[in-house]
Formats: structure tokens, sequence, C-alpha cells
């Protein structure tokens, strides 16, 4: 019997190889999270510990460390990086689960909820900071820039999700500049960095920052169709939160043309003037389903992640390449 | 009757007055921010533009200007550096008045207020990540590091301040440790990228950043005794906050060894158990009264104020440089 090579994982997910194949890196990675969130202020460590802790799909800072493989670039670059990325992350997840009033995190309670809003805005503003002092370590002004503009756009993002909420006018254009915000745009930076901290030619960078926004776009319009048909145990988060704060996302844009009137008046209802009972999630879903809107959902996905291939064959041939382009089939495919 | 000199200003105070020898740069500052503020995201500018727009001393801003001028540094890169100090500091501002639920400032209602905590968060972020991208635009790595490492000091010291709320365990040691972070700290970058983007050597940047950091301790203890005694009118913002918030600022600790078994009971009944009724932020004011809190406050500030003009001995001979010395005390004698 042959033995498999070294790192190959049988029967797992691409995002599984990936985490295999950057088992080192993502160590080291893990080791600086952890050395940089500590501060004689113990409630930091405490509060980013139970968050970080959680686990997560640590999916951004794997983005980077890719990235960076598939140039045979700067590693030790890439994993200071990965974490400027993922603290990034951590804080506009903390921040934005103070603004959604969220309950639930990665299967446990949200940190707002155990640590306090005020806790979780501070400390988000640290993990922040932390992130541009690990770029000012980097060095390099320019990646410093694109994760610095990747960060007011996420903000940016954010807003304007709030300011469009319970309202139903603004459509797919809106929906998708959300989206592309809030979290394409991180996914884009952290891989852009990659081929910056290689020395590739620019275009190299502009290839996998492509890749990156439509992978992250891909992913965001999986997550919000999980959000309605997910198994909550496996998600580690409530379903229905997105039609409970009037979120209107792709599954109920993409139905919305074809409504009838008290399909319309059930929306406006939900939706728009948040008046919602314990049956209406269902209603929803069944609305939902009759117009094929999570079909549709996953059809939008998939030419993302087909735009996200074809910005990947810019990069050369590489494993690591063949991972990326087997995540970007992954996020839209997984259930959880 | 001979012409006053350009730009003097009579029976004015120090600020007034080095607000007139800059007005030509933080006009240019002031469109600066008021470019940079925009976005079409309309939430972000009104929001942003209703705390800015409502005035403050911009003390921040004007240090930068002012030890560039020392120096006779470029002052476009204090123009865009002054900017993202401002900028940081209103971020801070915006989560501040979340954090502690304020219902006032700068004279009108706060922000969180007006538009809600969600919209405080999301734009405090955006306004962060602004001060990070006009920092790039500057391109120096190491002014970026100061910036980067005031912003992580600034969000630890509001976590300790969290942290140390209702408890009088912890003394002036900490006092002096949570003002030194959230509020000293952005005073001394502020004062420290002014030779740095001069290309003075590098021990003028340490003492314009020792002259930051002592005028911030006593800007602050001033502040914190003002929030006691000033008018509400001309502070623009409620007396007796901090009491209410259970937060034990000087003129409390350095009163609390010789208070007596009542006073004690009145002090951990109203700051550490935060059971306060209409009556006790009098009756704080007259046990504080009694072991002359204020004075003893006050000579605190004054000791500081002496530490931050010796610090600035170090500096060239500059009509900036008496500006900022007098400046230093004007901050601990001002009734605002």
């Amino acid at each position: 019997m042959s033995k498999p090579a070294e790192n190959t994982v049988e029967n797992s997910s691409p995002l599984d190889q990936l985490v295999a194949d950057l088992d080192s890196d993502m160590r080291a990675v893990n080791a600086l999270i952890i050395e940089r969130m500590d501060s004689p202020v113990k409630l930091i460590p405490q509060l980013a510990s139970y968050l970080i802790a959680a686990g997560g799909k640590r999916i951004r800072p794997l983005l980077t460390l890719a990235s960076t493989s598939i140039y045979d670039g700067d590693m030790q670059r890439a994993h200071r990086l990965a974490a400027a990325v993922e603290f990034i992350h951590t804080a506009t997840l903390l921040h934005d689960d103070v603004v959604d009033e969220s309950e639930q995190r990665r299967g446990q309670d949200a940190a707002n909820l155990v640590f306090g809003n005020q806790a979780s805005v501070l400390v988000g503003d640290f993990l922040f900071s932390r992130a541009f002092q690990l770029m000012t370590e980097d060095g390099s002004i320019d990646v410093l820039g694109v994760l610095a503009n990747a960060s007011a756009v996420i903000a940016q993002g954010e807003v304007l999700q709030l300011s469009t909420a319970n309202t139903l006018d603004n459509g797919m254009e809106t929906y998708l500049e959300i989206i592309r915000s809030k979290t394409a745009a991180l996914f884009a930076a952290a891989c852009e960095v990659g081929p910056m901290v290689s020395d590739a030619p620019p275009e190299h960078a502009k290839a996998l920052s492509e890749y990156g926004m439509c992978m992250g776009i891909a992913f965001q319009i999986a997550d919000d169709t999980l959000d309605y048909t997910a198994d909550e145990k496996s998600l580690g988060k409530t379903i229905g939160d997105d039609f409970r704060e009037g979120k209107a996302t792709a599954p109920v844009l993409l139905t919305l043309e074809g409504a009838n009137t008290d399909e319309r008046e059930f929306w406006d209802r939900t939706l728009v003037k948040n008046q919602q009972n314990a049956k209406d999630l269902d209603h929803a879903l069944e609305i939902i389903n009759k117009y094929d809107g999570f079909a549709k959902s996953q059809n939008l996905a998939l030419e993302y992640r087909d735009r996200a291939i074809q910005a990947l064959s810019a990069a050369p041939d590489s494993p690591f390449k063949t991972h990326l382009e087997n995540l970007a089939d992954y996020v839209i495919s997984r259930s959880f």
C-alpha cells in the first residue's frame, strides 16, 4: 500500500486541504494572533480569545498565506499580514454583533452578550489598532494602503447596510454594493497582499484582488442563503437573523419582482415595518421557495465563482492556485 | 497709532493666539477634514459633520501644526497628519459616547442620541480607517507607527477605564495610567510627528512627545476637575458625568485617604454600588471641597504643566514654542 503524499488529506474539503498544506504557517499566524492580542489590561485578551478561540474558518488569513505561496513569497511577511487581516475581521465581527444585537456567534453566546456592548466596541478598536501596528512592522506603505482602503470600504459598507435596512426600494445593485464592501473587500485585500510581498508584477496583485473580490461576493451570497436554510447547530448561529433584522438579501430580492400583492405586503410588513410574528419566518421560506429564490441566489453565486476562477488564470501554476480554485467552488456549496 | 502686527490678537487666550497664527493652516486642515469625511453613503458625512461642525477646540491638530512650525517643517504633510489626528479623536469621541451612554457633547445632543449607537459605532470605524488612509498618503511608515501605537494605547486605556469603573481600589496610579492612555497618548503623538515631518533629529521628536504627554495629562486632570466644577453651558456637556458613571477621578481619589467612615461609605454607595439620588452630587462636591480635592487636582495638573514646559526647552526658539508653553498653562486654567 502506497503512503499518501505528505499533507494530503483524503475525503476532506478544499478548505481542510488548504489548512493541511499551510499547517505550519497557520500555526505561526495563530501564535502571532495570540501574542498580539495580549495586553496588561486583561479584559482585552479575555474578550478577544473568547471570540478567536471559538474557531471560525480563518478563511481570510488562509487567503493571504495561499496567495503568497503561489508566488513563493516572503512567508514571514505573510504571517504578519494574515494576522493583521484576521484582527481587522475580528474587530468588524465585534462591532457588527453590537450593531446587530447578535445573540450567537460561532456556536456560542455572542461576545456583546457575555462581556457587554461597551467592551465589544473598545476591544474591537484595540484589535483594529493592533492590525495597523502589525502592518507598520511589515514596513510597506503600499501594503498598508491596500488594507487601510479595505478597512474604510468595510466601514462604509456597514453604514450603507444600516442606512438601507428596513426598505425594499434599493434592490440588487445596493445589495451587491453592500456585500462587495462589507465582505468581499477584505477577501480582495487579503489576496492582493500575497503577490505584493512576493514582488510579483502589479498585474498579479490586481488579478488576485479580483479573485478575492469575486470569491468574497460568492461567499456572502451563499452566507445569506444559509441564513435561511442552514442547520442552526452546524452554522453556529441562529437562523433567520437577516429576516428578523429587516435586511433584504439575495434570496428575497431575487424573488421580489414576481411577488403578488399579498406577498409584497408580507415583505413590507415583516422587513420594512418590522412587524413579525412567530410563523413569519416559515412563510418567508415558502415565498422564497415558490419563486426559486434559493436557486436564483445559488446561480448568482456560481457566476461570481466563475469570475473568481477566471481571474486566477493570470496566476502561475501552483498547488495553491488549485486550492484557491477549489475554494471558490467550495464556499458556495458549503452547508454550514 | 501703530498697526498691530499681523495675526496678533489682543486680550485673547493662548489657544486663540495659536489659532490666529495658524489660521491658513487650520483652514487647509478643515478643508481636508470636510473633503475626507465625505462619502456616497450620506449618513457618514451627516453624522461626522454633526459632531465636527459643533466645534470643539481642535487642540490636537493645532499641536501637530505648531510642532511642525517650530521646526519650519513640511506644512502640507502637517495638514494631512493634523486631519488624521482629528479623525482618530473624533472616532474615539463617537465610540466613547456610545460606551458612556452620553447625552451631551459640545453643547448639543450627543451623536449616539441623534443618530443611534449603531451609526456612531460604524461611522467611528469609518473615520478611524480614513485616518489611516491619510497617514498612508503621507508615506512615512515611522509616522504611521507613532499614530498606530497611539491608537492602540488609546483603546487599551479605554478598556482599562471600563474594567476599573465602579471600584475605589485602584487609586491614583491606575487613574494616571488611564488618562495617559486615553488622552495624553494622542496629544503626544500629535506633537511627535511635527519634528518627524521636519526631519529634525530624533531627540526633538522625543522632547515634543514628552511635552504632549505631560500637557495631555495636565489637560485631562483639569477636564476631570471641570466635570465637577464647570458651568454646564460653557462646558457644553452635563456636569457630574464621571460621578454618575462611577468613575473615580483625581478630585475624588486625592481626597479618599483622609475620608472618614461615613464619607467612605458615601463613595462606596455612589461610585462602587452606583446607588445615587438627586442630592448626592452636591454632597460629593462638599466632601471634595472639605479635603481640598480640587486644589490638590490643580496642583497635580501644575506639576505636569511644569514637566511639559521643561520638555519643550529642548526645542529651538520660535514663536510657536512660546505658544505651546502658554498653551500648557492655559489648558489647566480654563473654565470651560
